[in-house]
């Protein structure tokens, strides 16, 4: 394929597509590190020296993970950049670089694509990224009239090897931590399928617009032993982690933060909070242990509001128990988001 | 989402494919320069010391680019990373790194996404790349029993900044070459579409599986002084190149090279292959310019077989013209592929 990234310049019908994307993003060739951009065969950068570049890809599917009747294209845009970036930070990485594969209908209309690329744009200038490159391919011809829209992003990202934090050093003892608030998103979602109260709107914002954690992600890159970022659930996410680090954890189910709104959603539609908190998706919320000896600094960074995290529970030796307000601990197992079930 | 690159593990179902994905795939983390492969947030690598990274993405969707009526599952794999490493050979650049992010309906047998992994893992071995992450997700529900498969190949390759040949350095009066034999690839392709007749296998085979320029790209990577790969057809692709050269061309029919399969294959059908060669897509073959200077260095490289290459034309001031068997230029325009009209 001629221009892969570089978007492709198949003929003058893609080519002005690509002139309405290169309008939207401006000069991103003339950024720190950049030295091809949009228009060739390959982009090009030049990596810092001494690091170590993170290379992740998660792609937002139409009528999977959104749809257009709730989510604009510019909110779609923003979401696939955004849970990219929240892989680059669970790794205590610096996001940097993007390419964006999109995937839609022939006569999806152009302007789509450029509200896609300003939210994708808009979420990459809030995190420091360059969007260099890309693709733009028709998606399978049995969707007829609507649908078939999916944007795939590729995100390259820095680190050091002195700063990249894994999922697998976790060790018995570490305290386990988690930023914000969890389950709100999953809330949210519930939400917009059901009747899109504008009520809740905190609610469905934490599914539309996840919140960076870049900033949150460097701030414990030398201090996390481990981190992931919580994507399919606390449970689930978790899971991974002490599967990784080949250890056990123990959650106190009234430390798990949940806020006041996802309080108040559930008493007026009389739920248990606490499920949606722990197998709800989406949060993006960095999810992290401490070893105890750096717990000090980890408390200065809370004070300091550079982090706001609590600490939710312990890594134990093996299994997965949550306590309960009675005191009384139960094992658990994940339920969280699976796409392909 | 959770694990991007790494492979996400987001249930037992996703786990169980990510281990068959691992199986297909070997020990990739002990690659040179790869520090984390599948399993984390983010996969990560040590580029090596001043060079430069070539970053490009391409897609293949079903129905669009392939049917599985006549591409198998290896053969779909293989050719949507060679595609990718087509771009790289065509930057002079070393393809290292991949990732891969796979969109297909719910119950596509996991035999075909093994099958698959064969595909691309056979093209990356034989290009020297590390597929070391990647994400499965589902495809639009409206996808009925068959289709909606589509595989994205996010490509990093290597370079210098005194070996990255760009599209946009053609000079006036450079001489054009290109590599190998055009046209084959969409004959191949309508021999598919309409009947799939055995005969003219070899035209086939340049459809199903792109010849890989790699070794070409690099040795070409310090002589040309314009480079792209020709995916959309040669006209197309050269209105690329001398649209960023700011140029014109002026190829020599004659010397258009069309193999003696395709001669007989359009002998027989009553065509003109000079079509094919022009406008005929996916022949993946390098189409560079060097400098009166360096065509020595050019010739010696042919003549020890390192590049198989002629010359096509030469690099005018403005406009794209055709000289014919008569003597006799015309103007032309290219009528390349475009998926998206």
């Amino acid at each position: 394929m001629p221009s892969s990234s570089g978007i492709p310049i198949r003929s003058t019908c893609e080519f002005k597509r690509i002139e309405d994307i290169q309008r939207v993003l401006g000069a991103t060739a003339k950024a720190p590190g950049v030295r091809l951009s949009i228009g060739d065969d390959a982009a090009a950068i030049a990596p810092s020296q001494g690091c170590l570049l993170l290379l992740t890809t998660d792609s937002l599917v139409e009528n999977v993970h959104f749809s257009r009747s709730y989510m604009t294209f510019r909110q779609i845009g923003y979401k696939a950049m955004a849970v990219n970036v929240s892989d680059i930070a669970a790794m205590g990485g610096v996001p940097r670089y993007a390419l964006i594969a999109l995937s839609m209908k022939k006569k999806e209309p152009a302007g789509n694509i450029s509200r896609l690329y300003q939210g994708l744009n808009r979420c990459a200038q809030a995190s420091g990224v360059y969007i260099i490159g890309g693709n733009i391919t028709a998606s399978s011809p049995s969707h007829a009239d609507e649908g078939g829209f999916s944007v795939c992003v590729m995100l390259v990202g820095e680190t050091t090897p002195y700063q990249m934090v894994r999922r697998n050093g976790a060790r018995v003892g570490d305290i386990l931590y988690v930023t914000g608030t969890l389950g709100e998103a999953a809330a949210g979602l519930e939400i917009l399928k059901r009747s899109g109260s504008p009520r809740f709107s905190k609610l469905i914002n934490r599914h539309k617009v996840p919140t960076l954690r870049i900033r949150e992600g460097r701030a414990l890159s030398t201090i996390a032993s481990a981190m992931t970022d919580i994507s399919d659930g606390l449970l689930s996410d978790l899971t991974h982690l002490i599967q990784a680090s080949g250890v056990g954890a123990q959650l106190v189910s009234d430390h798990i933060p949940i806020s006041p709104t996802l309080k108040h959603y559930c008493r007026e539609t009389g739920n248990d909070p606490l499920p949606y908190a722990l197998n709800g998706g989406e949060d993006y919320e960095l999810l992290f242990t401490v070893p105890e000896k750096k717990i000090n600094k980890l408390e200065a960074l809370i004070a300091g509001r550079v982090v706001a995290a609590c600490p939710i529970g312990t890594i134990t030796s093996k299994g997965l128990r949550v306590q309960g307000a009675s005191g009384r601990t139960v094992s658990v197992t994940p339920k969280g988001y699976d796409h392909l079930k």
